[in-house]
């Protein structure tokens, strides 16, 4: 039997499910999924529960759509698949940190829903598994060609490297959210990923390794 | 009016106490704290809602006494208020890094409470806000040790390390308790601590900067 699609959108109703989407963006990322109710988003747009229903079926498959929805209009995935290749790619990932600072509602929604979907049972765990490993899969086809231009081979440092990039930047958008004064995204995003790239492509002795010595002080 | 405290404890009440904490760690672990009932808790420990409620006040007290409780067992923060200094403090931080790969349950309660902590509202908000300055504050410390002895002076550098360093260990965590095969935390955790480190005292020329031309291909 093949997939149930929706059936093709008139104009006007692809423009109520992308105001519902909105809507559900701004709750989900003010209050989580789980304790983000459907009522609330339907009273945003002007809505009933059951005709938010209708146009997704179900309050996971909104999450779902919601979370496909930040992808389109995501500048960290890429237009027209042309995916940035070698240096360019992590050139990339430091612009749309700097662009994460003018959408707190869109980084919300994604720190708290990213970090939600660890819990049992929960709707958004296996889009979050699939972005991560398609993410860690890009940045080591990045590392691939600039390793490959700076003569370096080390399968464990570009793996390792590219899930702490990623790594780093979503831990610090819960830091920006919190401390909006005191954290500055784009620059600290820019610095650890510059500082994870080095680390790569020029690796210096251990400072903190128990069979190293570090400077005697003085 | 002075703050209420909680009456002196008897040994049960004590024991009990920490039986209800360690329950509702795993409770806020498996669903959330906004997700995660009362009556749960209060079954795993032969209780009802009301006794649990006897033990704690509010719902939201309970959070703050499970943070507060996870602190006091935790690796991250120093026995008799002695704070590694220096270069020991990042050799502590991977060291717990490679702990926590033995306490998935206690990991999950820090990434899901951390994460909904930014949602409105939260009765964890201020707590988190506090802990990310004091271990911003404790590493500050730390580098400004370190920087000494290298003879480096970088404040910029300094804060984004501080606040990148604290953000790789989360975000580690994340795509560990989704991944635990593809990630490994304790090592990724101290390659990235060490870049962080090395970004700081042996400051590289920019990789990605727009003004560098990274080495030609081939």
């Amino acid at each position: 039997m093949a997939t149930r699609r929706p059936p093709r959108a008139r104009p006007e109703t692809a423009a109520k499910r992308t105001e519902i989407l909105r809507a559900a963006t701004a709750t989900f990322g003010a209050k989580g999924y789980n304790n983000g109710p459907l009522t609330e988003i339907a009273d945003q747009v002007g809505m009933t529960h059951a005709g938010v229903l209708h146009h997704f079926g179900s309050k996971d498959q909104l999450l779902l759509e919601v979370l496909k929805y930040r992808d389109a209009t995501d500048v960290e995935h890429f237009e027209g698949q042309h995916i940035p290749d070698g240096i360019e790619l992590f050139r990339h990932l430091v612009r749309t940190a700097f662009v994460n600072e003018t959408r707190p509602g869109i980084v919300q929604a994604y720190a708290v829903l990213s970090a939600e979907s660890v819990t049992d049972d929960h709707p958004g765990r296996s889009y979050f598994q699939e972005r991560y490993r398609t993410l860690r899969a890009e940045i080591t086809a990045a590392f691939a060609h600039v390793c490959a231009e700076h003569g370096v081979d080390d399968p464990d440092g570009v793996r390792r490297a590219g899930a702490a990039i990623l790594a780093v930047m979503d831990g610090l958008q819960v830091q920006w959210l919190l401390d909006p004064d005191d954290i500055e995204l784009g620059s600290a995003s820019a610095f650890a990923i510059e500082a994870l790239v080095a680390a790569v492509l020029h690796p210096a002795p251990s400072v903190l390794g128990a069979d190293d010595t570090p400077a005697a002080a003085g």
